[in-house]
């Protein structure tokens, strides 16, 4: 397979392209889900995948298969996608990249008039992105049987139009049942992070997605005048969650190399200069891909809280308001992805996946696999999220060798086309 | 001087009368500077000060001073007296317990036909809580030459109303020069903090009032995602200012028992739970009542901003935004508080000043003193305010022997009364 290229040029040119529907001032994109410019971007999509010879399939939830037939037409298909809605100020990559990148891999095969055994799919997912409509991955999500299908359907933005309706309204309220047999799924996407940048890497191979823990926690101390209050008997609930804000940090530090903890978000009362606070709202993020190290770090925090809250002597309400498990990427297409960059030669490290994705979903479903790719100083969600094209060509690349590895898993044709 | 007591029955029926004007559901006051309700609490105390035979005169700040004469009228009179003004959700005391001690201690030396050797006067100083118009303080700050006339008369309300027009309005722009020369002045005022109470102590004996040095900080790392920012390579600012609160906390710790500091304020950007923090802006206060060690705490604060700025690779920009000196009281002043507070054998303890008075500025001006009583959980600025009978009536009755012992000294009328 070493001797099979995708065309980057014209991968990046379809890339630029479709960045022009809701492009931004700032370089970036709004194409928010179920808009007329997720029309117009579904659309074009489309036009460029029955040019590529595909049959178009959508089903209830407006998720779009772009299907290349196989020599074996009743084997489960070999799925690649990610989304094509964006955040308000998203960029030009973040899910683009990898739906036009599974368009490449289809255009290469045609180029050389390659026959898989097994077929071989784009998908595009509606609402990856949860900003219009919560939750985010929400069409995946009922595709892997995590959601009903009135669930998604019945999803509303702030102004009560529901996603069923909108998809009635823009023309992609499909008939197809939702869910399917998938063989494999592949999903290639910027890292939205800074490691492989930093470390020159030009392919990250994915092994897990992140599980996260999100808690909410009031912390109450006693208001009082900032003057003639004395330091010792004072209750200062900023204080306590100044002390919880380092304990978080440390959690995240204790549990190295892939650990994450974070204070996002803080609201302190009364907030006025000379009243010491005495309720403090605020957020907490951990995450890790490692299940039993995440439950870890949740008993490592409460008992940072109990302890800030009998030092201080404040009261703490401590709410834990979702779980997600980490997804453990399946071996073979971990494997897949990672003989892909062994054969193209590319530098490449392991990674954890900190965002969730669609294939997080897939995975429960289907052997999953993701590939990362660097972004420009790690940024993403922002307008400047930008990725050069040698990375964006090479993930395509290896894209391109583990779709092959998995549709012709079984048959000979792996051997012939080495 | 022990044989002489004040009618505390007399003082607390007087507090109750003028707690109906501009009385709040919850049991406070609101009773704003220069409103319609600010005259009529004025007209009840110029009617009581004519009553107990006082001539009454009006400075051009508005500044009310009641007299009663004195055996050498040519000499300073000896003063006393707050301010009738209150906080939008203020309390009952607050500076009312002030203006009718003084009043109280007028009506006792006619109860016994007592005749002074210097005048005594008792004064209701203009706006002293800086709500309606800010700066607080400012019509004893007029009288001690802190600030011009015209910069007091031109302070504006929010609805552009100044305090020139409205003294015209509710009839109290009086046409006495503001500044007179003041033998003594003694402030009789609620605590609005805890130690008293919490110690049993009946009698503040007032030495000095804090000085105060307040700043705004903008601390500034790297907004990112908290998914897949791994920990070591952050820039989190709301880690760094957790940092700063803390420090802050052991700066006043450091610099006990008077010392304080606080952090009151606090604004995290952008403040999304996902979102590892760009951006705090915070307040911080710091508070003593040596000026020498208010500087100190300057010093360990920036020291203390400068080692977090860089632990965290962040950038800092410190203001000190204001800096009030400390107040040391005149030893004689505080001495006869002491000495009246010991002949009336009052539990008592020294004690500073946390928040700001008018004393303060006319500590610029004449030898000044004042005078602690507990409150009711050390709450003020709050409507539910509230202190004892029995220690109103004590900080009267010190309030009369120190304005004894100075409108008397020189002459032998201290050793005739004793």
């Amino acid at each position: 397979m070493s001797n099979i290229r995708i065309n980057g040029e014209r991968l990046w040119d379809s890339l630029m392209e479709m960045a022009r529907i809701g492009a931004t001032e700032k370089g970036g994109v709004c194409r928010l889900a179920l808009t007329d410019l997720d029309r117009q971007g579904r659309d074009l999509f489309v036009k460029w995948a029955k040019e590529a010879g595909c049959t178009i399939t959508v089903d209830r939830m407006g998720n779009i298969f772009a299907r290349r037939e196989g020599r074996n037409p009743s084997l489960p298909p070999v799925m690649t996608g990610s989304h094509l809605d964006s955040q308000p100020t998203g960029g030009r990559f973040d899910g683009v990249y990898g739906v036009l990148a599974g368009l490449e891999v289809l255009r290469t095969l045609n180029d050389l008039n390659y026959e898989t055994e097994a077929p071989v799919e784009v998908a595009v997912w509606t609402n990856e992105e949860g900003s219009r409509f919560a939750p985010a991955m929400v069409a995946s999500g009922v595709f892997a049987g995590v959601f009903d299908l009135d669930y998604g359907l019945s999803r509303a933005d702030l102004d009560g139009k529901t996603m069923g309706q909108e998809l009635e309204r823009i023309g992609y309220a499909g008939d197809q049942p939702v869910g399917k047999p998938v063989g494999a799924y592949f999903e290639a996407h910027i890292e939205q992070g800074p490691i492989l940048e930093a470390e020159g890497k030009t392919i990250g191979i994915v092994t897990h997605a992140q599980g996260q823990r999100w808690y909410e926690v009031v912390l109450t101390g006693q208001e009082a005048h900032a003057g003639p209050t004395p330091m010792p008997i004072r209750r200062d609930a900023l204080l306590g969650a100044a002390k919880i804000v380092q304990a978080v940090n440390k959690i995240g530090l204790d549990n190295a190399p892939v650990a994450c903890a974070t204070v996002g978000l803080m609201q302190v009362h009364p907030n006025s200069r000379n009243v010491i606070p005495g309720r403090v709202f605020f957020t907490i993020d951990l995450r890790h891909p490692d299940d039993d190290v995440l439950s870890k770090m949740d008993r490592e925090l409460r008992a940072a809280i109990d302890e800030v809250v009998a030092d201080g002597r404040l009261e703490a309400k401590v709410e834990q308001i979702f779980y997600y498990a980490p997804v453990p990427f399946e071996e073979g297409c971990v494997n897949a992805v990672r003989a892909a960059t062994a054969a193209a030669g590319f530098s490449n490290r392991d990674i954890v996946s900190g965002a969730g994705h669609d294939a997080c979903y897939l995975a429960k479903v289907a052997p999953t696999g993701m590939i990362f790719i660097p972004c420009i100083d790690g940024i993403s969600h922002n307008e400047i999220e930008d990725a050069k094209p040698e990375w964006v060509a090479a993930g395509a690349e290896v894209l391109l060798g583990a779709m092959l590895e998995r549709a012709n898993a079984g048959s000979g044709a792996a051997a012939d086309a080495a």
